[in-house]
């Protein structure tokens, strides 16, 4: 075979075969990339940072359509969202399904943020780490984004407490905050309102006075994974921002080896 | 403080703080203990083996009670839920929500399930792990049942291969179905649909010529993450025995560091 | 091609090709199969379990060989040791190494292991679960046993009890007992000894009157994952069924969102 | 008790519980922090990326003392290592032996690198991530880094390309080198040895022009588990930068649910 034909039989096999005809008749919920690692610049208010985001991208695909096209979800995260804020994060599930020539999309990023924090009484500062996963959903009619964010904190048994003659069991839980905002609400905001509603808030550095601190202070405020809950779900009720929510806790029991786990549901109302 | 005195503050200790009434008026919708390990004998038609399951056991906690009785969970489990088929598993929710004395129940089994694979032309047998899920719900009007199962398979990517001279890429794929039974079906018969739909089996151990046997048959077999969902829902789709599934396919590419993924969901249907 | 021909063909086709010289004349330390997924049945004195291992099997290859034969790893687990003891499982390394005509071999099996738990005063019974792995090691002189166990305990920190006017931090610890028996020692006297040194023994099932026990009882326990592993090896140093060990204790703080970690090592002497 | 005298016997509370004599005159090997997560700003030659570290810090405590003074390993990181070069990274556990008053010390940090990586035909661009671990170790006499890498990628069967018709099977691959530098050597070097003794590279982002490439390419270099890290030993072995080195080799097989494996090493050497 000469070049000329070698190249034209080349382009003829490099044909798109995602784009082909598919007889299954059968749309397809959601298809495309899952668990890219890509750095990112988060932008909240007042701060920004660098990060490393856990990314998946989504799309429909109609029943006529065979495939859908990978590469582009790449080229569109490469090009576009190295730097994400709440908001341009919002505008991006619709973004995709232009790109991608869909109907609707789905986007999920998970990643650290850090943000400094003060020892209660030295105020020594340090670093804490927290997992937050934005998600984004497009249908052409609806759009809906949901923060979660996952706090470690400390509680304390109330009835261990109450038993004992002295001391009470006491361990590492983490809080999980999934809300619907209605109006802007930083992930700060709602970390904050994670570690208000526990025993006692985690630090990265505390010095002896702050322990202490922190020892009575869970002490002083006992609380189940159900009062937990409870106390989140009284917060984020009354706050304007927030127009759904589900709260989570999970205590990795000290004197077992499984967790106790307690969650509020309203984000379906 | 006398003996007699001291027993009686003491008993008055013990009350049972999680009885407590609550004033926040807020239910709960799910609490109890999350993943506890404990051995299982699963029993499948014709088939019984023991594994280890990871159990999630929750219920709904009314807006005037404090607190649950975790330990209830383990007393459940410990007397009556050791072994498990699917009929038992149904009539589990039911079961633990009235022994807690709640309204509604969620439960959670994770386990590791093996089966003999005979290899295809040299007939030697070996032992497959699949992963699987069941989960159960009841509400008091309503119980209901999902079987989940994770099939390891390999996927041969059509577009490689018709586009190159010799070759084509494949990878590890990972096959998940999720279905809610109208009528029995064993965990065996969706094992089964899901590595009908692959391009090839995985098995631990092959020989030679089942290597030949397997290699050329997935490149006979090309189908991307697409097509696999597709064939899985047009299987289920014209099965009587489910009454709604979702179909999962994760391909680990071996081009990529990440995963191509696609999912149909009839289970809201 | 005839069909005589074909059959000949096929056969020189198949020719070993792991069996080729290979003239890079480099040995290789370790090759075989990593993460096979096994069901086991374990025999301890006094107690038969089935669980499910986790099995890597290597050998060395010698310099002038291209490859190993990664198949007969699996015969030989499917053939022989779906029954493990201790004792058996020294017997492993010597065998594969002969199967597999090599000069040494690796074997490493990690599963959870469950025993039955009483509660220190209601008396009540659960099991509880531990993560065990075995390592055997054979060179032609020597083979090697190692045994780890790894134990969750309660510790309490000394410090924010000395400080703090009431109460004190306390979580769930990780103790880690890695020994090289000389003589027979049974897995669970190694968990025995784990959690006779930790602030408190965990259980999966404990009703009031031992959560006030085991609250109190941590409290009159104080200690740094420093004492933990000093305890331990005071533990392992006096008995004459050990010949090495490395003790490690890691706490998930309650306060921190990192661990707290120590180890001492007395495996190499 | 008056205030004055409540001061005082809050400060003898306070007395360093750690610094207490330990009677049971066993040094410890290992004591510190494990698993904090904190951003660094990685200097690599020429290029320079924020990322999160995942770090541990231990030093060795003498039998005498009873405890370490855990938050100064915080404090120094915090102070000192938001920046880290390979060079900058060396100079670390001297300086925290020295901080901790300690005789030795020992320090891991695991991280994710990206690189940019040009598409082999297409010549597009994208971010590929690398996980990677730097340790280092320091004695008062001795003082050594290692430096690893885990590097993506592809590797294809020979025998399954000499047996079969057509096809052969492929899979992702992880290999990992741990080396011991004598003079510097860069992390981006060590990625690319890794990625030249592949049977492929892996992108993030191809067309399809660069998929039939990569097809092509990996058919035209089948390399056994043993193959790769043979000739990643060649390579190794004659970089005058490299005192000793780890490389490992793991194939998440297509065709079975467990990895093969290989290792060679030249570290003890």
């Amino acid at each position: 075979m000469n070049a000329v034909l070698e190249a034209l039989q080349l382009k003829a096999d490099m044909e798109d075969v995602q784009s082909c005809k598919d007889d299954r008749c059968l749309p397809i919920n959601h298809v495309g990339i899952k668990d890219l690692e890509h750095p990112i610049i988060l932008h909240e208010p007042g701060a920004t940072q660098t990060t490393i985001a856990t990314c998946s991208f989504y799309v429909a695909l109609p029943a006529q359509q065979r495939g859908t096209h990978m590469s582009r979800f790449i080229s569109i995260m490469e090009e576009h969202y190295r730097n994400i804020s709440i908001h341009q994060f919002q505008s991006m599930p619709a973004h995709v399904t232009e790109v991608l020539d869909a109907e609707s999309s789905r986007i999920e990023m998970t990643f650290k943020m850090f943000r400094n924090k003060t020892a209660p009484i030295s105020g020594l500062q340090s670093l804490m780490d927290y997992q937050v996963s934005l998600t984004g959903e497009y249908s052409g009619e609806a759009s809906e984004t949901l923060i979660k964010v996952a706090v470690p904190a400390t509680s304390l048994c109330p009835c261990s407490k109450k038993i004992s003659d002295y001391g009470a069991h006491n361990q590492r839980s983490l809080i999980t905050l999934t809300v619907k905002p209605r109006d802007f609400i930083s992930i700060v905001d709602l970390i904050d309102i994670a570690e208000n509603n526990a025993s006692a808030e985690v630090f990265s550095l505390v010095k002896r006075d702050d322990e202490k601190y922190l020892t009575e202070h869970a002490y002083n405020n006992p609380k189940f994974v159900e009062d937990i809950v409870r106390d989140l779900a009284l917060s984020l009720n009354s706050d304007p921002r927030i127009s759904g929510f589900r709260v989570e806790t999970e205590n990795f029991e000290s004197i077992h080896n499984h967790s106790a786990y307690a969650m509020i549901d309203r984000l379906s109302k």
